[in-house]
């Protein structure tokens, strides 16, 4: 069924725009352009008008997630990045049971959704014991309606707790079943070959080809931390991602997360190859890694979207300025990387790089959007949108939230499961994992 | 009269801690305990009582703010600091008449109250043309109830715009009048030297005279821009620290607003007088000027406090973030500079270094508080509240301020105006200067 969607304040391309509509078709933008001329040119399809106190944003692309995570929060703070990994990360996870992993992924979609994220790329560790918990993960999604990405982690290190790992031939063979399984929900499903030290060279290679055969992104994790560059170095000679390209890997579908510890040369050889970015400016922080060169990449025409990572507060806005801020911060020059720029990280351009058409108000991109509050105080006096929601606006402001033009999130809560139960869920996942819930045990 | 309050959860002295009650007596704590054992201690008290699903915090404290900033939201941005200041900050404030001043400041106080910030220190620079500006901050704050703090900033550089310059005689004079007229209403008076460039040697000198006369501290922009360094070397041959020491100005009374480029001799200089610092890392970053030497400080003892500044979003929680933040990301180490270490720098520490018994539930403390909302999505699964605050939550926690166990903001909103109105007066301002309001004519 046909639908017009007008606003008098939109966000379209990363600029401010007055009296816009679009059309939507079967959860599609099938044309765009002025309000009152879009409205004249349909005048039998029912129209959805926002008013004066309104802003229409397109929905935010959360380029990398580990939705899981949210268990972590509030106790496994401030340990470094080793300690973290060791005794909350790998410690934790495995021990999710699928009915677990469906309410750990509800809970985090759903703050997500209120948080004015629309897609989500997860990248999914939980396939060595079968597919029982990667399906639970797509049951949420689908229940709350948020549009999902699956990256589906491929780990064979010995290191790697088993339920991680699995050999090449069955990751592979997965991997198809569910990317045919779920084409038809419309959830793209990629190969993600987990990093350089979980994953073999084989196994990375034998990923990335079955991308190209899919003819979708291959995500991978790139050089967070420093010490993997000596790892990688001692053991090949070469720095991660010029190893990576010496495996035939880096090309346009290549999908890096996190690359914050790269040389010139690495930097040139990924805008040479058209590869993109999934920077994590948030996480890059909680965990010390450091600060990727997003402006020196973006020099050389790297592709770069955002992600929230470790699930501190699923936010895209959130990552938006922090990414402007660390860059401002290492070149001490507050005139880098502007608002907009990073706002089109946040949406439009990490659409691109995950391979969906979504991010904006363009014909052929999924309808989805934000429905925001410009009565909210961080708007006073009201001035240029993007600026607005970069760098003062909380998620507080979103009050709607639609995907493919279906309301998935308000207020009131329009999911299937309210927040007492989700709350309730998660509380009773938490228990049997023994957390330290309520401060009570929490560790040093 | 007597009141007793009482909570199931509240943060004391950065702690967790269940059943938790203090006594209130004339806006103060003057008895503090566990939960059961206060009520029964005073029966005949009158108990406002919180459940399972509310925790009670200390209202947070802003270490420095320039409330008319709020007006340069959306527009200035992503322009480096020089621009920044000389064709935004210093082109805009000067033209502010005393009413409009008023809306300004109601608009950004009601704003922090909204945010669980219940005392703010104002730096206010527009002295020069008399006290009718500086009454009507005074008149906003005392509408609304926050608790406020006048740092009077003292200018005489030939530079400074009319407004703000003075002489010595007239800012002693000024100040002296002030600090006896606000007395009876609580509101602190603290001389406030600009900067090294602003204010004269002897003009500094004289403004923490009187800072010793009054008993206050004194407030002062220091090395926020690397280029400052050059220039105070240039003309003195130390260092600004190091300079300020030889006036004989830095002592325990002595608050550096900023302090990013230290020398090591400057930070011991810091720690063996007892300077004490307001950090503002989110301006820090936004305007590109670099990361203060946090932990080094703390190592040496120097007393540190947060601030908003330049007010993107008021939000003493964004800034116990983007404190730890910045400090794990310049040390590459995510173990540095804990939540709790961040949270009472924007409470107890903060207060105590700008001179206010607040920022704790203590006895002998201020009754400031804010009500959290429990059972907000981003406290699933519920562990260390501190935590939670500092890394996940966003300001929409807050449900109910309290400034002196008088309410002064909620979500139905009690302050004397409501935001519509604000909203309205602040835009009425905004077009008199002609802002780039609706992003019309948003320069370059």
């Amino acid at each position: 069924m046909k639908q017009v969607v007008r606003a008098r304040h939109a966000i379209v391309g990363g600029e401010a725009v007055h009296d816009f509509a679009f059309v939507v078709d079967e959860g599609r933008i099938t044309h765009t352009g002025d309000g009152a001329a879009i409205v004249a040119d349909y005048p039998d399809v029912p129209c959805m008008d926002y008013g004066e106190d309104r802003l229409l944003a397109p929905g935010a692309v959360n380029g990398h997630s580990h939705c899981y995570q949210i268990l972590l929060r509030g106790w496994a703070d401030d340990w470094g990045f080793d300690r973290w990994r060791d005794d909350a990360l790998y410690r934790i996870i495995p021990q999710l049971e699928p009915e677990e992993l469906y309410w750990v992924a509800l809970a985090a979609f759903v703050e997500m959704l209120g948080n004015g994220i629309t897609t989500v790329v997860e990248f999914f560790y939980l396939n060595g014991a079968g597919t029982a918990r990667l399906e639970k993960l797509v049951e949420a999604a689908i229940d709350c309606g948020i549009r999902l990405v699956v990256a589906r982690a491929w780990m064979d290190a010995p290191y790697a707790p088993p339920i991680f790992r699995e050999d090449i031939a069955s990751a592979r063979r997965d991997t198809i079943a569910l990317a045919q399984e779920l084409r038809s929900a419309g959830i793209l499903v990629c190969p993600a070959p987990h990093s350089l030290h979980a994953a073999s060279p084989e196994m990375t290679r034998a990923a990335v080809d079955l991308a190209r055969e899919l003819d979708v992104p291959a995500h991978m994790h790139v050089a967070e931390a420093r010490y993997e560059v000596e790892q990688v170095r001692s053991r090949t000679g070469l720095t991660p991602i010029a190893y990576l390209d010496s495996l035939g890997v880096l090309g346009p579908r290549f999908v890096a997360v996190h690359a914050i510890w790269q040389t010139e040369e690495e930097k040139d050889l990924m805008g040479d190859r058209g590869a993109a970015l999934i920077h994590n400016p948030v996480t890059n922080q909680y965990l010390g890694d450091g600060i990727a060169d997003v402006v020196g990449l973006r020099r050389r025409g790297v592709r770069i979207g955002l992600g929230t990572d470790c699930d501190l507060r699923p936010c895209i806005y959130d990552e938006m300025r922090a990414a402007t801020f660390l860059q401002k911060t290492a070149t001490l020059d507050g005139a880098t990387l502007s608002a907009r720029d990073a706002w089109l990280m946040g949406t439009r351009d990490c659409a691109r790089a995950v391979g969906v058409e979504a991010g904006d108000f363009a014909e052929g991109c999924y309808a989805d959007w934000c429905v925001i509050d410009r009565t909210h105080p961080s708007f006073h006096p009201w001035s240029h949108p993007v600026n607005q929601l970069v760098y003062i606006s909380d998620p507080g402001i979103v009050v709607e939230t639609f995907v493919g033009a279906r309301k998935v999130s308000d207020r009131r809560r329009a999911q299937r499961y309210g927040n007492e139960r989700i709350g309730a869920e998660l509380r009773k996942v938490a228990q049997r994992l023994r957390l330290p819930l309520d401060h009570v045990n929490a560790p040093g």
